[in-house]
């Protein structure tokens, strides 16, 4: 008998090289955040999506959702402690190679940028383009929409400014290095 | 189709002599919260509450859940920061007159609260006892989970360690009074 989930898994040479291949930007991340808490090294989560409750049930004396809406999320996904400071992200994937739309960054999530640093956060996006994974720092994303009247990020300002994280195996997206880099140099 | 919060509001007579009655705990800390938000003072917010997706369908393009269920959050409810601090913190009401059962709180939230205060984060419950909110510092309820190894902590205990946070008007609920107390005395 064949069960799918136990089947001698078989390795081909493409998946050793590029390990992470079929993990999208959010799986990395996941298994990163993980990895960081088994380590003791971080406590950053993804928050859950927040939804709209619309009908419930009982099944077997369990509660469940029977009609909900996905609403958006007001802050950042992802927030933690780092090193005694307060970490809040996103992360997305831009499928343009030339410019990053900034329809993928609500007003209120950009106001969310601009509340952390005031408060004396670190504030971030982390933005997968042309194949690389950047740090863009929330000071520099301000300074570019703030300046800039335009409705996306030229690229150039983003490998101007970004820092370039590296894919691994474990953890697969360590982002920390660049959070370090940037945020904790000379510490 | 009828979305809760669209429902028109009937403030009764009731509700406007006694601002907050009918509001639980976590309505008075969303209250309390939105006016840290609004007043710049804090960015603190309630994580939306993990599901686990069975069914989702489409509605006028629209994705909608069709099927799903409550799972645990596997940190504290409610993060953020405060002048520059990681603040972490869950609330809980407590019938019991006279202990609060342990039950209440998940083994991997009292990993948690050991871990953000590890990594130099301020953490805390707010329990509502006997009538009265206590916030319980995180060190406070960890020494007593781990050199007491009863199955509730004592009321006594909470009224010895907790700080009082005074129910008002606006904020409903002002903890932060409490946490400038407790861990920014003298700054």
């Amino acid at each position: 008998m064949n069960y799918p989930n136990k089947i001698n898994k078989q390795v081909t040479k493409t998946e050793i090289s590029h390990g992470n291949r079929g993990m999208n930007l959010e799986m990395l991340l996941n298994q990163t955040n993980n990895y960081y808490k088994e380590k003791d090294i971080a406590l950053i989560f993804k928050k859950p999506t927040p939804i709209g409750i619309v009908d419930v049930s009982y099944e077997n004396n369990k509660k469940m959702i029977k009609k909900a809406y996905f609403q958006t999320q007001s802050t950042l996904d992802y927030n933690g402690i780092y090193k005694g400071k307060y970490i809040d992200f996103d992360a997305k994937e831009c499928l343009s190679h030339t410019a990053f739309p900034l329809s993928n960054i609500h007003k209120h999530q950009t106001e969310h940028i601009r509340g952390v640093i005031r408060h004396g956060g670190i504030a971030f996006l982390i933005i997968k383009m042309n194949g690389l994974y950047y740090l863009l720092d929330g000071v520099d994303y301000l300074n570019y929409i703030d300046y800039e009247k335009r409705k996306s990020i030229a690229y150039s300002y983003i490998e101007e400014k970004g820092l370039i994280i590296k894919e691994g195996y474990l953890p697969a997206l360590d982002y920390l290095q660049a959070v370090e880099k940037k945020y904790f140099k000379g510490e």
